[in-house]
């Protein structure tokens, strides 16, 4: 029993991907793969309540969200924390334990802070389950499952012969760590992780990773490029020098893409800053799955949903 | 027959507690009660549409109002007029007509002025209902019935023998009104009010009540205590000294709340200054009803919204 | 085949009015009648889920497509491009292709520039349809088919010994140029144009029409006077020297009001500046039938969603 499975080991809320069983994660997966290929499910949650609960904006996530609980037949309501000036001071617990009392049960939370949705999920009644839509740097758990459902599409179900490469700003990416998690638990034969060493993790983050800041070697060979946002702020940090000089030493175009495998696949969450870290020609190329991230982010937040409060 | 009851006796709009006939009052707490006990009622206002128009903003207000209609199967429209960059100019007499001409019916209306939404009311085609979800200093009529709804949980239907303190910032408390108009009607034994003599009206408001500005005497063998929030600008405004002045002589502690009948509950409005008109273990103990408010807000809204628009 | 129209002259999108064929405009006329009749069509759209995508904010035109869409049974999402600091830099294209991935069938589209929505639904997949919501000054659609509802109402169907006045700011009026394209393609008889020099386009869209710069003479014996907004921006570019001056020049008065012909009718697309283009007494008199055309929006919007997802 752990904050996110009760004693019987049934999922209660979706904190992160650490340590969540295979076999849990396979079944999100098998299940968000059957809402893909059009399964009707909008009785599932028929006069049930969810809430959007943002602390930290993210329109497209909240849309994601929005739309797996519609095709669920949920009732959706939203807090936009972020942009409220009426919360007048109530701390995020309180905010929570009200929305829980209007009989909401069902509570996609995303916060600027690392670990500030577990935290939140303490304080939640019994019947009340929290999704983690996104916390600091720590965890985008449906990020992660996501980005596995569209591997397996693409793959197959059997990473152990694969090869995936993570390239960015690793260090302050919840993105790459629910990933991490992932594959990890799904076996994945090989994970390579690159960036400037500014942007790399020096806390255990990336155990069992083959680490480089050469792009060129990151992407020999590799089946899968999973390539991450690049945040303005980093510039202002002093992280990276400047936007040309990250495009030209960990932009991938597509000659950089060729050194990869021929069929080799190219991830990435969105929102893209197109002629950094991606350029045209890769984004919307043969080899990009990235819309195909997106429709699976629906199938996906559906089977978190239906798992949680059916 | 008068702006919020037709010829009939019928209520059109919900504006105002005062002078709401007891039967009436009485039915909607009823109605309220099974609401709260689960009541079904998701074909209720099938296909009948309402929406939320606020001048002045209220997530949780909002919320619990989206909440309300939605479990009675209606389509749920939002106006927020307070951020709304969009109205350009327009009044908001324009603005409830043309949205009633979009075929809306039922209008949840929140303004900073007193009056505003009775005089909107006055606008109205014949078949729209408005609900005042909180008006100036005036009305909160829906807050009120749920503080009755929530006592009536606590103490049972007679109040006759009951002693009641509403503590806090009364003068301009819209929720200190509606709750005087409602005990009135409901026969309240005692009503104590407490406060800072520049947080105490002077205008008839009070009439009827024990008032006093000590806080202890108050609170002396009470059932029920009552607690307003403080508004931070009262300080701006030089009628509150500081945060921990008003804190000592008018917070709720554990330590004054044993002054009171040992069963004594306590109410707030929220959301709660915490540390400042009432301490944590206070707001989170075991006589707190607090979070049975915000639970009784949603059933309350139902009753309203199916009496209004049924 | 056009952008708009499929190789069978099916509406794909709806961009403009101009060009629209006869037979297509009178049949989401016929059909919007139908609605604002009451047909009852809640299960039209159920499981397609819409998306208003406002670039420029509208909350009363999104009011009222949210509206039809729920009418239709749809599921509505909303994202709000104007005032959303979420979209970090993304290209509009890109946040279309993300919402369409996310199984989003219909988009309502609003912009500031001219095309923009043209330009988007040239990136739209195959069963993607969008809905112009106004971009630039260029088109209106449905504003100028609800306006066209609205005299159709008041004229009947034959427009063709009709004389039509389209008054205020007509080159920089989006809803002015769908007007006119939906006059010419219903025969309007006559159709006059008027405003001061500065605000009457050179570019061709006035062809055909009577133009003036004098009000009297431009209402003199007509059936139909349509007012336009004017935008407060207008002063500030120089174009107008003062509302006081443009009152007296272009505001449409009873006294005006009086040249028109007996039972002439008076329409504005909202929201409107009173006391600048038009007086309380015209706006809310008899003549009026503004509010009118709010309720006939909702229908029109019906008929186009329906006719361009069903």
């Amino acid at each position: 029993m752990t904050l996110q499975t009760d004693a019987d080991g049934r999922l209660r809320h979706l904190l992160t991907l650490e340590r969540l069983p295979r076999d849990a994660l396979v079944a999100l997966l098998d299940r968000a793969q059957a809402f893909a290929d059009g399964v009707d499910a909008r009785d599932a949650l028929a006069g049930t309540a969810v809430c959007t609960l943002f602390f930290e904006p993210s329109t497209r996530t909240r849309l994601s969200f929005q739309r797996a609980a519609q095709r669920l037949g949920a009732d959706v309501l939203s807090f936009d924390a972020a942009t409220s000036s009426t919360t007048k001071g109530e701390t995020a617990r309180d905010t929570l334990k009200n929305i829980e009392a209007m009989g909401v049960r069902g509570f996609i939370v995303r916060h600027s802070a690392d670990g500030a949705v577990a935290a939140l999920a303490e304080e939640a009644a019994a019947g009340t389950a929290l999704v983690n839509a996104g916390d600091g740097r720590s965890a985008h758990p449906t990020q992660g499952l996501l980005d596995m459902l569209t591997l397996r599409q693409a793959l197959g179900d059997d990473f152990s012969r694969r090869r995936f490469a993570i390239v960015g700003d690793v260090k302050h990416s919840r993105v790459a760590r629910s990933d991490l998690h992932a594959l990890r638990t799904l076996g994945a034969g090989e994970i390579r992780v690159c960036g400037p060493a500014s942007l790399l993790p020096d806390d255990g983050t990336l155990a069992g990773c083959h680490v480089t800041v050469d792009l060129d070697a990151a992407l020999d060979g590799v089946d899968v490029v999973m390539m991450l946002r690049l945040q303005r702020e980093r510039m202002e940090e002093g992280l990276v020098s400047s936007l040309e000089d990250y495009h030209r030493d960990y932009g991938l175009t597509e000659a950089r893409l060729r050194r990869a495998a021929k069929r080799a696949v190219v991830l990435h969450p969105g929102p893209m800053n197109r002629g950094v870290e991606i350029t045209d020609a890769v984004a919307d190329g043969p080899q990009s799955l990235i819309l195909r991230q997106v429709a699976n982010g629906v199938a996906v937040r559906m089977a978190v949903l239906e798992a949680l409060l059916r």
